[in-house]
């Protein structure tokens, strides 16, 4: 180990080599102080059960870890296909469904490529799209923080979008895509996007296990649409990362260009076997969450000094009244141990904290600390 | 789950979308036919030890599945910052050090921008150039497959590259960058691609643990050098997917942007701080594989009928003079159940197999099929 120098050199040479628009980006980060109750990640609260665990620790011990995984994961594919009434050659997995976003925008997106999101969403989208030298087109959400089909389609047409992203339910709103008026075959609104579009539709269902519709249906007879879904939320597996896109095979096939060989390893390939076999174990689960969601939004309804939004997802947005929210997430975890996400720095959200729903127990706790904090 | 219907719509309009540089490229694809003797991905001979996997299953076990890995991994960060005499904020960690390629890659190249490399070597730098809308310039090798550092200077000057990526030793000739003429410090002729371009210098260090020089010791003084180094070859990690890239601070920060958040699991994590916990016996381990990579070159210069070109890293590249290389490759798999890569389709590369070097039995018995089917 050779000892560091005092100070290194300016790094301004190499940094005139970065693109100017990453460059301008503020990079993607969290600030998590630790706390007893987690709900700042709408992560499950229920971990993998000890027995399922050991079945994949099991297995992951027989394999050899010195060998890189399959080029494709032909046996998990042909599951996820089935799960979902899909095909596999239309199916890909990712190191989480981040992975995905990612791949898709990198094929489609590039200098002053105009990307449109509703807006508040997932920071994600517009970051990597900008990182792809692409133009977001923020279309806000109503005042009531619902979507605004027409505002979207109208927006798209003005920018000749290649990309519409949608994250239904949204994060960190809650709010799920309406369903459509008239779209045959069902999946919402997403029908109407398709058909008064002509960008591709990626539709981001992180949190579809929690309520809301599904645009799958719509595969069939829409090669413009990508469905996205991650094992990191109704699946327990955030630890391990896994998420996967349905699409048509031939997009399939182009999207997969920019997605990195080899990118879901072995234990998260086993972990993701071991969910769908326990699929009753997570449905029950789920079923939970989502209980408990509805009880947070009841309770919290009760509760003075805040307005509530409804909420499809496993995760609740209020917005603090009585208080500012920057002091009441301070005191949730200051003075009772309750980690919330902060969101009221995002434009359209002041005074906003988003609130994971955790188990019936973390619900009851989260609501009588701000009951006491707005008192 | 729904019936497919018989026959899904073309997808032409959703084609119209993607990039016209993704659609025209070939995908990254892997054909490997099951064999007893699997040499065609680099992949070290030997599993990582059974006390040692438990160790990581047992730790893996503990952790809470449903949450997210932390936002940063700082002990693990620090440990790679100490192993290499670096600082901490200028390591980032990968599923797979592709990911930080294509990082690197994602925040410096847009449009039309330049991207040397020497050719032939890993297909990826070239593909995910041209995913950002890059513009590939490959500089040929000797025709000894040696590196040619004045052509790589002109071509980085006469296309104002953004960005040169030097896989050394390179994949798949073997070829370690040379020793720098006169670059105090060390670091070979890694030196001379800094101070005779304004490029970004990119150096894939994959199979450094192996031989040839490396560029670390660079880094202090060039904030224009990217390192990146894995833990899929000499420690074991295929199956895991653990990579690393070192740069300076500031230039670390603007390639985490197009790094996904979370994109190192668990488990990956586990296993990355248990193989720094062991690395006397992954030493031990790349001393035999850089033993029988010797032998495997020594032996195979005896054989007649091909040529053998030096390798600093765990493969050696072999020319087929005899017979064709694609019945040579066949014939390896059919008749001795002893798979390597052939890549002779790619240019430059007629009549090439490139072989891993496993054990020594491996050694022996590749090198006996070869006298069989050379004979």
């Amino acid at each position: 180990m050779r000892p560091l120098p005092a100070a290194l050199p300016t790094a301004d040479a190499a940094l005139a080599l970065i693109k100017p628009r990453v460059r301008a980006q503020a990079a993607y980060t969290l600030q998590a102080p630790e706390a007893r109750r987690k709900l700042n990640q709408n992560e499950s609260p229920f971990d993998v059960p000890a027995l399922i665990k050991d079945a994949v620790l099991a297995r992951v011990r027989e394999t050899a870890w010195n060998r890189y995984p399959a080029f494709t994961p032909a046996e998990l594919l042909a599951r996820l296909a089935e799960r979902h009434g899909w095909t596999a050659d239309g199916v890909l997995v990712g190191n989480g469904s981040n992975e995905l976003i990612q791949a898709t925008l990198a094929v489609t997106v590039g200098e002053g490529s105009a990307v449109v999101t509703p807006v508040p969403t997932f920071t994600l989208y517009r970051l990597l799209s900008e990182v792809f030298g692409g133009r977001h087109v923020g279309v806000p959400l109503t005042p009531d923080f619902e979507f605004d089909v027409p505002a979207l389609i109208g927006a798209a047409a003005a920018a000749a979008a290649r990309v519409v992203v949608v994250n239904s339910p949204n994060n960190p709103t809650g709010t799920p895509f309406p369903e459509g008026e008239g779209g045959e075959g069902g999946g919402g609104g997403v029908a109407r996007l398709l058909a008064e579009t002509e960008a591709l539709i990626v539709v981001d269902e992180a949190y579809q296990d929690f309520g809301g519709p599904t645009a799958i249906p719509l595969l069939a007879q829409h090669p413009r649409l990508v469905v996205l879904r991650t094992f990191s939320k109704a699946m327990s597996l955030a630890g391990l990362r896994f998420g996967y896109a349905l699409a048509h095979p031939a997009v399939a096939r182009e999207i997969a260009k920019a997605k990195l060989p080899y990118n879901v390893n072995r234990v998260t390939l086993a972990a993701a076997h071991a969910a769908l076999d326990a699929r009753d174990v997570f449905a029950e689960a789920t079923a939970r969450i989502r209980d408990a969601r509805d009880r947070l939004l009841q309770r919290l309804r009760e509760v003075a000094g805040l307005r509530v939004f409804p909420s499809a997802a496993n995760f609740v947005l209020i917005r603090c009244l009585a208080r500012p929210a920057a002091e009441v997430f301070r005191r949730l975890v200051d003075e009772h141990g309750i980690l919330v996400r902060d969101v009221s720095a995002t434009p359209g959200l002041d005074g906003c904290l988003r609130i994971t729903a955790g188990t019936t127990d973390d619900v009851d706790a989260v609501v009588e600390a701000l009951r006491a904090i707005l008192a």
